[in-house]
């Protein structure tokens, strides 16, 4: 029987983390001055040894006893081979995937949720504070919360806090604290409810939310956590990529193209980080951040410096962007609806080093049908679009007749996201596409901020 | 660091599943006429390949390779030692459980719905037929028929379907046909909708009228699919136990107690059957099904011979029955709410070979959410009563200061299951304990049928 599944044991689980600061040159993160912000700055809002990991340029950072000892609750996660996408789409490339719905959450988000939980603890906090959107990074952080035993408070985008009731609910068997944002709880959003009280939300609100009720909170015990886009959470994230590449060695594979979804980039940076490390030293890989078209930073946005979230409390982060401001088209994979992106990200965009596709609603829930019903697995709606690019891909490879080796991370499942199929399935869901006068008139905030250099890596 | 899960390969995955019909004697079913069943009088409903299986005596059946490769999509599942958990109860018990959560539909039903789907496909059949109570098992066979290009139709209990709308949405996108039962495709649905047509439903009545859409196909290319109850389906199951065999086998342990909720008991069975045999043949271990308070077949109901459904289209089986026309309370583990017991499970219990106990609905989410909190995973309401169970032999041998071996089946995880947490975290989730008029009442219809004998096989 051919192997469907290649297996690490928990005595092979990498011991240290990525860091893709040795190996990239940065523009800095500047404060409200227009300097580069110091670590005290950030102090407020993240524990130090935290703050330390995010400026830290160390090749490789070691990953401390007691979250491996979490992390192995599901990890090390299996690389399965997609035989049967690969037999449906009649292609001679080989696809592999890490499968990381395996988490208690469903997610790969845990990866940086519980090193998260577990530096606060280290640090003294009790409790911490974040934003979620389609919940799986609430989720994730209720879950590592729990096991380190902090308090959790997540503020959820109002618009999927109303959609998906089920998310509350798996916060709160964690014991964390689920509301919808923005709420009355903060400045932040009492500002926006008081300009419009029947507003959605997004993102960037409820992260300025969040940002605030950590650092107002006077006891000093509160600080607050970011699911993606800052150094820290994707170099907790390599570890998806640092065990693919395990994976692969043992059955003598190295892959071709490297695929993942990218909202913050997190997901996208887990898997292909260390293999970035490989490019820049000379491998010859494809590697494919994709993003949907309604919310396109990485293919269309310009690279400038943004605040992170709506109210500008955080610093200006070198990053493409489409505005902090900009409220994303109501697509269901809520984890993509970002306005920027991670800086790491970003900065190997401007750099060629990696290529990025953006797919439109229908074709990801079009991949995502397939892959259900050939793979088995029904994909969270942000995986969907990476498997829309892997489709594409196969579908090239097959072209050109070449036995092309593609890896992808498989984000999550979407057990707890299945309405969008049932519209996809009934012809009832729609595409959106950002159209230009959008994206020009969102991206005019970016014109008040200093532009980053054009920094050369390589 | 402590290994928390022990792997096989999908090379060590069980290629025979183990029979219990070998070891142990049984009542037969018997058909309309008072006579055992022939083979030729289930041919309408089930596959002649099935039926074989059905009445088989021998220890050991080959499963097929096109069957062992579906389920390596996730098999084997983890066997995973539940240290904090331990921790919690401050108990000199080592506590480990098989994780079924793993596989794509979320439960342990798929390792009979891939087998059944095979052996359909096999013999010809196009199409399956199925009743579907919470929506685990109608979720499992639309994930298996997808993967051997079935159709599937699938009746589900109209309270679930309409409180449960994710169910739907994921067996649609796999493919499966789901709608509400009682419905007014069959006789046996409109017969009920005409004496009360705002019924909630119940298994027994979804499960006739699935016998009746597959047996009144004239084509004959439609066969019906039950996922528990019968001895092909416990067989199935029994991959979980022989892999926790080998797993335990890896570690040097072997289990003192093992515990598996029970519906109509294939989860049960599928952990505890392989140690059956090892306890028929010597062995001193506790083995515990876990039923719910609410629906007491095992501990409470006689053994009689009884119908499978509500309408009385299946034939007589010798099981612990609260009566084919018995309606559960509403709790949440809908997996449990079977009017009957499988036939195999019964058996073991007039002989006392296995002791059957009973949780409260509001036990079983206590621990529930204790479980969350430790281990991380968010469990299926099904699984919580085994939970519950756990606990309290956890908490005995601390008290006996005894360090037993105790070996549980997490039968799934409990994403698409999450209201009644809310509940439970509310302080609105109620208990149910079925009274004795209730009981009285409800197997009154037991005098109708002949008894059973009390077989001994040991």
């Amino acid at each position: 029987m051919e192997t469907k599944k290649v297996l690490l044991t928990e005595d092979e689980m990498p011991r240290q983390w990525y860091n893709i600061l040795a190996d990239i040159k940065m523009n800095p993160p500047l404060g409200p001055d227009g300097n580069p912000v110091t670590p005290d700055q950030l102090a407020p809002v993240f524990p130090m040894n935290l703050i330390e990991q995010e400026v830290s340029s160390d090749r490789w950072i070691d990953i401390p006893e007691e979250v491996l000892k979490v992390l192995s609750i599901w990890r090390p996660s299996p690389l399965i081979r997609a035989y049967s996408l690969e037999k449906a789409l009649d292609t001679p490339a080989k696809i592999y995937y890490k499968y990381e719905g395996v988490s208690p959450p469903g997610s790969h988000k845990p990866n940086t949720a519980v090193p998260q939980a577990y530096y606060n603890k280290e640090f003294g906090i009790e409790k911490l504070t974040t934003e979620t959107g389609a919940g799986q990074w609430g989720s994730a952080l209720a879950f590592a919360c729990s096991q380190f035993g902090l308090e959790c408070k997540i503020f959820m985008v109002r618009i999927s806090f109303d959609q998906k009731p089920y998310r509350k609910s798996l916060m709160a068997a964690w014991g964390g604290n689920c509301i919808p944002s923005p709420s009355n709880e903060t400045k932040a959003g009492r500002d926006i409810l008081e300009k419009d009280p029947d507003t959605p939300g997004s993102l960037g609100i409820a992260i300025s939310e969040a940002v605030e009720a950590a650092v107002s909170d006077e006891s000093g015990k509160t600080r607050y956590s970011l699911g993606s886009v800052l150094n820290h959470v994707m170099l907790h994230q390599t570890i998806i990529g640092l065990e693919a590449k395990k994976q692969l060695e043992k059955i003598n594979e190295y892959p071709d193209v490297i695929i993942g979804c990218a909202g913050g980039g997190s997901n996208f940076a887990g898997i292909a980080f260390p293999f970035v490390h490989d490019k820049i030293n000379g491998k010859d890989i494809d590697i494919l951040p994709v993003e949907p078209t309604a919310c396109p930073t990485m293919t269309r946005a310009p690279f400038a410096y943004d605040h992170g979230d709506t109210a500008g409390y955080t610093p200006l982060l070198p990053m493409h962007s489409l505005g902090h401001t900009f409220v994303p088209a109501p697509i269901h994979a809520g984890g993509l609806r970002y306005h920027g992106m991670a800086p790491t990200v970003s900065q190997l965009i401007t750099e060629g080093i990696i290529e990025p596709k953006a797919v439109t609603q229908l074709a990801a829930y079009k991949a995502g049908v397939l892959c259900a019903r050939t793979e088995g697995v029904v994909a969270a709606p942000e995986t969907n679009h990476a498997l829309a690019c892997v489709i594409d891909e196969a579908n090239k490879a097959k072209e050109e007749g070449k036995e092309k080796v593609i890896l992808f991370n498989w984000s999550g499942h979407g057990l707890i996201d299945l309405t969008a199929y049932d519209k996809y399935l009934a012809g009832e869901l729609t595409d959106f596409v950002l159209s230009e006068e959008e994206q020009a008139e969102s991206t005019k905030i970016l014109e008040n901020y200093p532009k980053p250099e054009m920094v050369k890596s390589t």
